[in-house]
């Protein structure tokens, strides 16, 4: 027997992604990347993105981060926790970070990095950039070095003075 | 014999950081986090930023991330590769991504993740989420889930056809 109650649930989700799908290809058309997103709260959107890193001139302008950054100034809250963001394309580690900083309850996306450089002519000749951050930082594409400053710890003392006197 | 070279040019790094680091401290008198970062090309600085997560409401709002919006605004380019990024504090795997996005050239940081949370009370709560990126989605803390959806790849067709008119 089919089980009815995960097929509603996975068709809701499948309602969400469609129109966020939607959302990126009129991006596309005007003039966006061809990526979407929206955070959901109780049925109801309370955040929209769409790619517009070349439009703002803004690297991390990805449609997720602007969709959680619009989610929590709606809610004036960094927490999310309650939310679901849903992405059109898998989202990079960026974004991945943002809705991790924010603590969204889910993610669900639509296509997956792999089928859209299979698929389609979309590359993204910077995807190299992240297979190497587990390398050591001397060995990656953009060189990562930590220098030894005798100051380094003292915005963390001085955080520790503020927490102190709550 | 020391290599004089060496240092002059590790001197350089650590005067920016040290400056970077101050930026910091005067953040945390000022109500923000514990991080400060600049962007540099040419000898001067380009973009700043500094944790203003909840001052702003926005949990993309690290200094590393802020710093380069700044620079790509001042550039009116998302080309940061002639440029270097100082963070006070080792960038986390969101900063991380924008500074990849931005294809800059070198980063370079001050303190540890480790040293922070080992040395003083600032404790990141929020780091476990980070170190499950590589488990299967249906395993991590915060669910990853890929949905079938008929129109998936249609923002991807739509960008071709853009790029076809070029």
């Amino acid at each position: 027997m089919p089980n009815i109650r995960q097929e509603v649930f996975t068709s809701i989700h499948e309602q969400w992604l469609s129109q966020t799908i939607e959302m990126a290809v009129e991006n596309v058309k005007n003039g966006g990347g061809p990526f979407a997103a929206i955070v959901v709260r109780d049925g109801k959107i309370i955040g929209k993105g769409t790619n517009q890193v070349h439009v703002l001139h803004d690297p991390s302008a990805h449609a997720e981060l602007l969709a959680i950054r619009q989610a929590c100034e709606t809610l004036q809250s960094i927490d999310l926790s309650d939310c679901v963001l849903y992405a059109s394309g898998e989202p990079c580690p960026m974004c991945l970070g943002a809705a991790y900083w924010s603590t969204v309850g889910h993610i669900y996306y639509a296509c997956g990095k792999q089928e859209v450089s299979e698929q389609t002519d979309f590359q993204n000749p910077l995807d190299r950039y992240f297979t190497d951050q587990k390398l050591p930082g001397d060995q990656r594409l953009v060189p990562f070095v930590q220098v030894t400053c005798k100051n380094a710890l003292a915005p963390f003392y001085e955080w520790q003075k503020t927490t102190e006197q709550k």
